[in-house]
């Protein structure tokens, strides 16, 4: 398949979608080359990025994010938006086959020409896929996508990191405080900026309220947002359609006011210089744990530590002496 | 006054305080052969640590932080228990003379031999001294201390690291949602063990009781917490003393239940792991800060990132090969 970055960039602007899925794999590639590629691409198309909504959509398993997905992407189509929707799914490392699954799961939307669904491939760490998200961001909204929504499962660290990377972060729950929340991560319901109830249809619909009210009330106890939102709790039915084009309009009109305020794009300032010190934080201690025997040293003293003995600060400083001895030798 | 920690050891194990403040100032000492000592200080007091509970308490200002712990303290002490107090308080660092402020603000607690109240002498930085507060702690407890508080004012980021050295984190809040709340780092909620709605007497009393009654509803919406501990809302008054052995009996039965199941060791280990990490992280950047030149070009790379303009991957990657040349160059 094509590799030349500038043959790409130009395809991907004209909003090519196999160019896209071409250029989303070199972004997702672990390989160094590869990846080398990618940012020159990325360096390419910089001037056609960041017209897009950004979008992130987190919930456990079984709340029904792809329904949810399926049916509040045919409301932005109908609205004449281009749709793009990335997937974090950790569950696609296991059966391997999720390209396959998450269309057949948006059976509909993936059919319509203004809409492209990218499941994850990961083949390295959900964290690194998470991270390239960003990068993929980018090449979406360089297609001309009006709207990237980027789908997390609600259950690790992926969503710290998405919430890093989009405008909008939707959290789905379902009715009912009990069980169906201990999958949840503590801290990820701060983060929302709107919390969707779903399946409030049929017998579900009375409780799907209740527990909007509950949270509605529980959302004006929190501290409020530095940007003055205060998060919104809803309900929606993707069975019925009803309350999902209120969840748009209520992305829309953030959208509208955080732009006026400035917030939007401060907002992606600071994530961009947030993600500069992540990286170089990580590049940092990538070339720390790759010193000569590091590995088994930081081993042993975290197992000394754990067992109540051992003094965190001393064997800290021992370890970075030894980093600093080991680098510069390897030169000499 | 003494500097010699075999003297300074043997004197806090008898618990002499003002040994045990000589200990303190070297733990929060910013001089390196200061901090030296305090180490050497801490490893031969080790065996002697570890037997408190180790109580987080924050809140805004005007929550009414000093009277509750005035109160609190007095329980505590009603029930034979010697209680040390160490105090991270940002404003004492613009006073300057928060020591005897401290004291005044509990007036009767202080003066019991029970208790030792702390405050902070902070010359440095609030984050350095409120990572210095864990060692600060193993001073108390080789003290013979069986209760050791950390007070914060809850604006900043010394909670993060409060809740990452303690047992048991206490947020005591208002009643009103309204603008006492402002204040408030989002995150800190989710982070208590328990909420107390403090000034419950008098006018404010049935208010009071109606905010606990909508926190603690609002805790159950919330995931629970690893440990099966379900986040208690309680309300008291250090006026009337009504709620207040309220307050120590949770945070009893928490410390029973947790030793009981193995989560309070687990928990403290972790901790020991987590700060091992975060010391190692420290010094890793600081010693990358202090290459020369790299400071300006931080500071140049993140002024164009602002501007929207660079690459956060390819930023961060030139400054690594560029700290790597540096510091094998240094030693050439």
């Amino acid at each position: 398949m094509e590799r030349n970055p500038d043959e790409l960039a130009m395809r991907i602007r004209q909003g090519d979608k196999v160019a896209l899925s071409r250029g989303l794999t070199l972004v997702e590639s672990t390989r160094k080359n590869d990846h080398e590629t990618a940012l020159t691409l990325l360096d390419k198309l910089r001037d056609q990025t960041g017209n897009s909504i950004r979008i992130g959509i987190t919930g456990v398993p079984g709340v029904g994010k792809s329904t949810f997905i399926e049916s509040f992407g045919q409301v932005l189509v109908e609205k004449g938006k281009k749709i793009a929707v990335l997937a974090i799914d950790p569950s696609s490392e296991k059966s391997g086959g999720s390209i396959l699954g998450d269309k057949t799961r948006m059976n509909k939307l993936s059919q319509l020409p203004e809409v492209y669904i990218r499941p994850t491939a990961s083949g390295g760490s959900l964290g690194g896929v998470a991270k390239r998200t960003r990068e993929s961001i980018l090449l979406c909204e360089a297609a001309g996508f009006d709207v990237v929504i980027i789908e997390t499962v609600g259950v690790g660290q992926s969503e710290t990191m998405v919430k890093e990377m989009v405008d909008f972060f939707l959290l789905l729950m379902l009715a009912g405080a009990g069980d169906e929340l201990q999958g949840i991560k503590r801290g990820i319901m701060e983060m929302a900026d709107a919390l969707v109830i779903t399946k409030a249809d049929g017998d579900n619909e009375a409780a799907a309220k209740r527990a909007r009210n509950e949270y509605k009330n529980a959302m004006h106890l929190f501290p409020p947002n530095e940007n003055g939102w205060i998060p919104k709790a809803m309900t929606c039915s993707s069975y019925t359609n009803i309350g999902v084009p209120e969840v748009w309009e209520t992305i829309e009109s953030f959208a509208n006011k955080m732009t006026l305020s400035g917030f939007l794009d401060a907002n992606r300032r600071g994530q961009e210089v947030y993600w500069f010190k992540e990286t170089l934080k990580e590049m940092l201690i990538a070339n720390f744990m790759d010193a000569k025997g590091m590995k088994e040293r930081i081993l042993a003293a975290e197992k000394i530590l754990f067992e109540g003995k051992g003094n965190a600060f001393a064997d800290a400083k021992e370890l970075m002496q030894f980093y600093i001895t080991q680098l510069t030798n390897a030169k000499n």
